[in-house]
């Protein structure tokens, strides 16, 4: 008879996280697992906000300016799936996520440009932070007033383990990128090679801790084989993702929860970012990448959801035409960059400053569309604000009053 | 007391769509208006297909493979708007869109890779076609059977004339991005500049047309100053739509209408193209430019949808990890073509072509969803598919049947 | 290759509808077919509004107040289904509804106490109306300003033809209930006998009309074993309704199309009553009746509705202890009536008079559910109105305006 | 800075729930006030399952068969909101309900014909019982196999105490009702009289607790003025429900949690009934009843729901035909009997036995609507039967395959 959902992994809000064998810091098939699951079993597992606890629960924004990007992404795991094998798709049932009890709160920043950075840190360079606090399944937040909605929960960060081929195969090709773009684009960070500094790789011993330390994939992307730091908002309660598995036992990891998030993430540490548990059924398709197509991560929502009217959602278009004027050639990222600045521009009418709106459009339930991806040269996309979250009317037709709408931490320069 | 919705324009099948007074084919202020609508009036506006009537209902795609891209989307207007002046916001609301009753059917397309292309002309390089027919608000097609599916209606084209000066920065940047590319991108036709041939400026005299031709903006791309070709399908019955006005009278023009198609209008030709008739009611914001800061199209969608439920999208992620493991920056557009295509060899274990799955997911109620946006190098996109546009269970944990499912048209070499 | 769809019969707005052939206005098994339809074959099949054109669009609701109720509920009909018997299910695949285009507009009524009544005659014992104009997908009434909605278009009444079994069983029974409430209820009509009056038997020679207007059943009531009169708004565009069949050929008839209806129709001329075009395609499910379980109609609603968030229903509890204060024992129908009367009460503050509030009750897309049936003795219902349809805030949280909402037309006494 | 929210009341599953001074279970305005919430105050207040805990996680029903319903409806409370006043409307925000981590489990019962009854207690007059398992924020049950679903979890009963002018005439018209009935319906509870036997007061002395056992309403129905057991399924997270005050301070009183319950709760013990822990934050609107017309409970869903698309729903139509043919006059109650036992019958073809099918349709996510409510003399009700929760094929179309679907708990004689 079924009884209490055991706790498969606990995190400690006392230990560093860095000392906590059952967390680790970057991908790596060698990283030692930390347990085993059933197939069918269901368990609880709890994770510790991304930054390991960087940041407080006040008006500051400094901690998010100085925050250690070597220190993040403290994922749960890697546990090994029972009877798990290469081939495999190990079936993730979420059928749960939730805050703490002793501590529901979250956050949502804006790095600087010059330590992190985000989507639209050349207009907003600054770091600044949000704090909203849990009442429920709903949130709010002192640094944003006016806005109020529930929850989307869901993990950040998903994935096994990659094989060593798989690991090889990360590191060639963003070297590689790295290496092209050094030239082209010197101010840009393009992406992150391994990086020995804070890697923490659970309970490995000194010789493979280093090992792991100097190849193991940063946590940053998500990546094609694996899923990883994918950001998607509507794996949460209920959904059921396919990830391939590359290694015995599949080694999955878990962390990075979030309250919140919009579709973009894009002030980067974006989301409702939170420390808490996930409930997790897991099961098994032998073989399943061959025998079901599936080399890359596939996944049904959850059938609950927030619930807003389609007509509710006020939608901005952006092309890929940047803010200088200057056209790029079908590039939907200039294009969602557009829609973001055109929402925040129409946000400040009400009273937000910039960084309150982006911060906002960062984790609230915004939708963003890829539209049109064929019309040379501009791409088309849409950003869907719903008008529900706000206690005030922001419709195109509501009147123009500018509100007292405080203000969100903004760091020193 | 309202009668019977007035039809501001019709137009006719048997008459070359290029010698059609009240259509034209290019964005320009000169291009003589064809009658004007009253603030709050709803009219019906009559459309042809964007082809003007090249492609038949047959089962050859070499009407396709041969289409003429310098006679495409003949747009019905312009319509003076009384009362319309530069500065102000145009609020188009769609109360309905038809097809014709004696024309009930509709094509979707992927062009040639030498003529038209589109986002997987690498892979697809051949003219393909299928032929759609309505039941009501219902369609399906003998080139692709097992699917049938309700359309979302709507145009893909829909913006107020640009100003002369609005025409000359469209025309210096699609040229600066022709001659930048040049060089770089070779083989890639990076935008169209203004094409002579076959411009259709409605019925202007000759020597205005003739400058017209010149001068005038191709509707190939959507732009953020007017709206225009941005193929968003949730721009449909019941969506109000605000539009930035750029000369006095606004100068509206509508076409390319779509009986459904999916985010992205992935194979160019990609949507379920008809022609048909829309209903709209115009009104005005003055001012409302910059009164209610929308320098670029916004809209609401209508409040009646084609709803499935969130756990019935089988969802694809995709990263910007191109087909051959090119790492790439953060590029939302390689992302959504990685998720295409892991869609469409999804969809083949079930017995459809590469070709068929193609254009199903081009005209089909897909959801493309931007991510993550923010964690570099790469970018995530998400595309869902309706399970329950399927006759059959095309679920993970479906038994792999490969069913009969004959075959759209393909076009000889 | 499909073409245009067939038109299976046309109805005439010129012609009195009780002199058309293709229209009837009893329930009989002997009303001579009208044409026959294969199966997997679509049409369309045109109808009166239900009240054969007795109501004008015009500001005086004297045509309701002296409304013939022997002249009603002209069905389009009776067609014979290709293949069809007694014991299949009939498949109605709804594919689409329309008004004529000539004729865009609809009504709803009050029926005064002494002639039709309605759920709240005691509260209402007047007649009014309301004129609704369509402008697309929408409607709005110059009688009560300050909403617009779209319609969930549907035929309120839809049937197979009784057996001479059926029938029979049909008049016993309501018989035996007039019977036994002539004393009990003596000044209410609890249900209609055959009415030789205004009998129409479609295109029935003059021995067989006689007969089938001696024996025919009215069409006021939906009846468990073929559906009829169900006023069921969700059997709309998309729908798919299983009839049992009685009759060889079925004798499938279709009428009384309502452009929207709240779940009740509690005002018994409460849908926004048109003429109109229903398009529908049929098929078969031989033996269905025992082979499925389905004795009574059975349906699936279409995929296509109006979508408001759950949150913008405003929803009032009615118990079944009435106006009075009178205790019933878990009577829903009571219970219903106090949630609509809480409604009405509700809107009236707002500047509505109580028939304005009844009639938009009556036809705006609200929801009725039964919450409790269980609980001795007070039954609990639920009518949520769905605040989107408004143009003004009617939230619980509104400020109280009193607005000037005009007025419906009443009949002088 | 907000923190870890309070409970503002704890229950015990050692002690016996009479004896726990935090609950009580008759509804009497001098039922002593446990607690004092602020307002604008967010609390925790725990809960036992609606029996106290007579009913156990096991696979007998002869613990449902034996239920004392003299000890039932054990509700948290009475609370102290600072500042209520009669007339005033107490606004309950409900933001999240949990089952308690060490008792993830609930129960759906069918009670004896002979000892509380139900819907269909003709048809099925014994005792039965399912045991539903939590899986996070899903349930399956070892008795009723091949479904799963989320719950809807709401509170069957939330209301403000009456004052003593209320509960008089609560007692006057239900014991009116017990003395109209004795001839006429002497086989049949028709309502329940104050009952001294096992009436728990809370902290009440000696002296109070008797006059209370003597006066104090019983807590079955659902009552107009307060609401009470209105069983309303989407009372549910988010949702917002104004409650009139009757006394100083309101004392608002809560419990019996369901984790999932169909409109109706049809087997009376019938939704999914679990002991837990709800968050309420409570606000007032000071002389709402009076200034915002609302005399009875109004409420607004939240906005997070189990979505299926409309299409999902098999919906059976039920009218006021009864078992027996005969005719009822315009009851909806005897019409949605109809619809349930259609819908019984429909999946007993599938290998549920009734009471399986009966204990389904009381707790799943069904939907129970009013259709038509004036066409004498049939009600017209429909229920709608979310296909998505089965894993297994029951359309109309699907293969009629006998599964062994197992059994449910069925009491000895």
């Amino acid at each position: 008879m079924p009884g209490k959902i055991r706790t498969a992994q606990t995190v400690s809000f006392d230990v560093p996280a860095g000392d906590q064998p059952g967390l680790h810091n970057r991908w790596h098939p060698d990283i030692p697992s930390i347990g085993t699951i059933k197939r069918g079993e269901t368990v609880k597992i709890e994770c510790l906000d991304w930054t390991g606890g960087q940041i407080g629960n006040n008006d500051s924004a400094d901690d998010v300016r100085n925050v250690d990007l070597t220190k993040i992404h403290y994922l749960t795991g890697p546990f090994d799936i029972e009877g798990a094998e290469p081939g495999d798709l190990l079936v993730v049932n979420i059928t749960d996520i939730q805050p703490f009890d002793h501590s529901p709160w979250g956050f949502t920043g804006i790095f600087d440009r010059k330590n992190g950075g985000g989507f639209l840190d050349r207009h907003y360079p600054r770091a600044a932070k949000a704090i909203w606090d849990f009442d429920g399944i709903y949130c709010s937040s002192r640094h944003i007033p006016g806005v109020r909605f529930a929850g989307l929960i869901h993990p950040g960060i998903l994935g096994c383990a990659p094989s060593a081929q798989v690991l090889a195969e990360w590191n060639r090709r963003e070297a590689e990128l790295i290496s092209v773009c050094a030239q082209s684009m010197p101010d840009q960070i393009v992406a992150q090679p391994p990086n020995e500094t804070n890697a923490h790789a659970g309970k490995a011993e000194e010789s493979l801790k280093a090992k792991i330390a100097r190849e193991g994939a940063r946590t940053i992307p998500g990546r094609p084989e694996h899923g990883g730091n994918v950001d998607i908002n509507n794996i949460s309660r209920g959904s059921t993702t396919y990830l391939p598995v590359h290694v015995p036992g599949a080694k999955f990891s878990v962390g990075d929860l979030h309250f919140s998030q919009g579709d973009g993430e894009i002030s980067f540490c974006g989301a409702i970012e939170m420390a808490g548990i996930i409930t997790i059924k897991f099961d098994l398709i032998k073989n399943g990448v061959k025998e079901r197509a599936i080399p890359s991560p596939v996944f049904k929502p959850g059938d609950v959801q927030q619930l807003f009217g389609p007509s509710r959602y006020l939608t901005f278009e952006g092309f890929s035409v940047d803010e200088s004027g200057k056209q790029h050639f079908m590039d939907a990222t200039v294009a969602y960059r557009q829609a973001c600045l055109r929402a925040i521009d129409y946000l400040k009418q009400f009273g937000y400053s910039g960084e309150q709106a982006y911060l906002l459009l960062s984790c609230a339930p915004i939708k963003g569309s890829i539209a049109g991806i064929v019309d040379v040269p501009n791409a088309c996309t849409t950003l869907g604000l719903p008008m529900d979250v706000f206690d005030f009317d922001i419709s195109v037709e509501a009147e123009r009053v500018k509100r007292d709408l405080g203000a969100c931490a903004v760091s020193t320069e």
